[in-house]
């Protein structure tokens, strides 16, 4: 990193803690370069890039302003009702905002998608290609479950970052998180049983939950991710088999669970004996670099079934993630075997080299550097031309952005119509088996920022009046 | 093709149609030069070819011997009892099955994995480049369902060589066969349905219809496929919610179903309107060379499920497989989403590469020969090395041989003790959800032919004899 840019990260950092507030000016250049003992050409070069990033806007005579203006909306508020288990429908709306993405020409904020501009395309191809050369048989030869033992090693190694000590022998690799949640669900209920999940939770949790015919139960959750009183009651009250959380950097709402929650959620249900599925496909992607906890650090007694990926952050074509399930290795293996036998070996090879390269930290840098910053950009766009009572998340990780609109406004209405001019959104009825969040919907911004998004974020805002329902 | 090879294949043709008996002397030398208006030394190289493959045999002063010879176990006889609708419970033994494939230095005769020495390595790394070229983001973006459109048209293609008009928006790729067919059973039946299978049937399907808390039924197979009538009244008598077969080459039998049964299968479920679910991933390899139909070509009303793969054939570290639903096109869909997303993005373009170059054909010609010889010489070394009372499948497609050891003989212990000396099979019970089939066990020859497979052989032979229950 030059100079200038770890300049512009100690500048970001200050923004973060409040040093300097929204719509407050930075120091001057020349203040600025007197206390960081740095040129005045190298201040010019943070700021400029801080202003490219988003972060700063520069008013002509006047010096650098926090471009986090006083009109950001305010925080998203989370449900906070009771509610009973029922039945999942949301497959039909999921799949068509699937196909939706691959629509030629479409501006896709819906699905979360990383776009392949954001990844490291070229590094991953020249990995495969030192995969094909050391193993010249891969495509030729099954890679029987667990998997690959040099990925499952560097696997081991990202959980230490994510405060787990994985014994490579116990981490299982599958074809993708979503394969991880339904070996997982798979494992540990029969249909009928009660499931309890964040509220709102993520689409294809809830599609894993409706094609097992399982129950699903809302849990309410706050900023700090599924409220624990909440979860407790629910548990009193329902024959709940399994717990299922997305603790860092939620899909939908961004939330990220404090450690002492964590340590908390995995006592409470050990001593109940409910296992916990934790999907932590996020985690990477702190922007603050530094990576949290996973909920499975606190996991003694193996209750923990640990999902992670690379789709989000690397390389979504390579169908390659895992699931290190605790006490259910057994189950969780034969049910590999009987569901897809095996994850494609090549895809496991290339990610093995390319992780042992050290290339993915400095790619982890750059993507959370653009996900941040285009978070902002979102953030203020709609805080300029949506209803001036629309809410947002502040994720402090990932790439999605959780929108509340006024009370009468339509999400699918939204979703409608923004599709029918080449705009793609997740309405909030997704992520709810109860369709809630009649109001809200999701953005995913991991895309390279340009007029077009900005413009089709600003077309959002126009049509978000038009879609009020009448009451 | 040379014009000695040419000639070789006429000879192997005469054989199979008993032009040529088993024992008996074919033609002299000048004699058959003479015949086929070619020269000597051509005939000669001919021989010599059929002499590497097993085919011939060569007697000093005496000529070539069609090696087929009258030690040559007679064919494995089919169980024709009725049976009721069971639980099944195969999955314990089969993982450990396929762990013990992955043993250093083991002879594996288990699991019916074709070895990479038979398979295209290198061209498949070549179309690997290709492909990446071709689309350098790969790794980086989802193939969502229902996958590459490319290999879609190929797979078509293929089906058209099957009897089958497919379009290609209806092919769904999946991560193989073991994919399609626990999709296509997840759409069409609910935990406690019973399905209906083949006696001896293929332990991955029994394991995904344990996994999904179904009821097997076992149908009495004959020599072509599973019988109509048994199947008849079996559908009389239990609640029957779909029937799986494997009519092409089935494993383990290796039966092959005419034409007139095929037709006369999918008439008859459609008037009963069961789904029918056709495994078809041994069809490609029919060692005459004229790709069977599927069962699928003769159904017009969307009442077959066709699975197929490139895994026995091709590829099978890709994991990419097919399925085409039917009726049933919404339900596959979403169930792909639901339990992997999507497949491997590369892994398809690599094969639709291949597929394109037109060297695929040209690789089945190799293997189909390698694989035939391969059978005849294990059914000679079984008719010479176990008791005489032994019997052998006589497959005309495929790479699996189902031995019959006299009723007093235990698959189970002769699995224990080979695995004690390196050795791998796929033991009888395995493939019979009440555990039949206690003499019998499979052997997958899809592996370069050299002195430790025929001394396995051997020993396999010798071991049978300890195994003798007392009764």
């Amino acid at each position: 990193m030059n100079f200038y840019e770890e300049l512009a990260e100690r500048l970001k950092t200050g923004i973060r803690q409040g040093l300097y507030a929204p719509g407050q000016k930075v120091p001057s250049v020349r203040r600025y370069s007197a206390q960081q003992q740095a040129s005045a050409s190298t201040v010019v070069a943070a700021y400029r890039l801080l202003e490219a990033q988003g972060w700063l806007e520069a008013k002509p005579q006047s010096g650098y302003f926090v471009c986090l203006p006083d009109t950001l909306p305010p925080r998203a508020t989370q449900t906070c009702e009771d509610a009973a288990p029922c039945q999942v429908s949301v497959s039909g709306l999921a799949v068509r905002l699937y196909q939706a993405t691959q629509r030629e020409g479409l501006i896709s904020l819906g699905a979360a998608v990383p776009h392949p501009d954001l990844l490291p395309t070229r590094d991953l191809r020249e990995a495969t290609s030192r995969a094909m050369r050391r193993s010249p048989e891969a495509s030729c030869r099954y890679s029987f479950p667990p998997g690959e033992k040099s990925l499952r090693l560097q696997i081991a190694r990202r959980g230490a970052e994510a405060g787990c000590a994985f014994d490579p022998e116990e981490i299982q690799v599958t074809c993708g998180t979503q394969e991880s949640i339904h070996l997982a669900l798979r494992a540990i209920t029969r249909p009928g049983d009660v499931v309890a999940i964040e509220s709102p939770a993520f689409f294809g949790t809830l599609q894993a939950i409706e094609s097992m015919g399982l129950q699903a139960l809302e849990v309410p959750c706050d900023g700090d991710g599924i409220s624990l009183e909440a979860l407790a009651m629910a548990l009193e009250r329902w024959p709940v088999k399994a717990v299922l959380v997305v603790a860092n950097f939620s899909n939908p709402s961004g939330s990220l669970m404090p450690d002492a929650r964590k340590r908390q959620l995995v006592k409470m249900l050990a001593e109940r004996d409910i296992p916990l599925i934790e999907d932590d496909i996020y985690g990477d992607l702190a922007h603050d670099r530094i990576r949290p906890h996973a909920v499975k650090a606190y996991d003694t007694t193996g209750n923990v079934l640990y999902c992670g990926s690379f789709s989000k952050t690397l390389a979504p074509g390579c169908r390659v993630g895992w699931l290190v399930p605790g006490r259910w290795g057994q189950e969780v293996s034969q049910l590999k075997y009987v569901s897809s036998m095996a994850t494609a070996t090549l895809p496991q090879l290339a990610l093995s080299e390319y992780l042992a390269s050290g290339r993915y930290e400095r790619h982890l840098v750059r993507l959370r550097r653009t996900v941040e910053s285009n978070l902002l950009r979102a953030q203020t766009l709609i805080a300029r031309h949506f209803p001036h009572d629309t809410r947002v998340s502040r994720p402090q990780g990932g790439f999605l952005l959780w929108v509340q609109m006024p009370p009468d406004c339509d999400a699918m209405g939204l979703y409608q119509a923004a599709i029918n001019e080449g705009i793609s959104i997740s309405p909030g009825p997704l992520f709810s088996p109860q369709e809630k969040f009649r109001n809200c919907f999701r953005l995913s911004v991991a895309l390279p920022w340009d007029s077009r998004v900005e413009n089709a974020l600003i077309r959002l805002g126009e049509l978000v009046g038009r879609t009020k329902v009448q009451s």
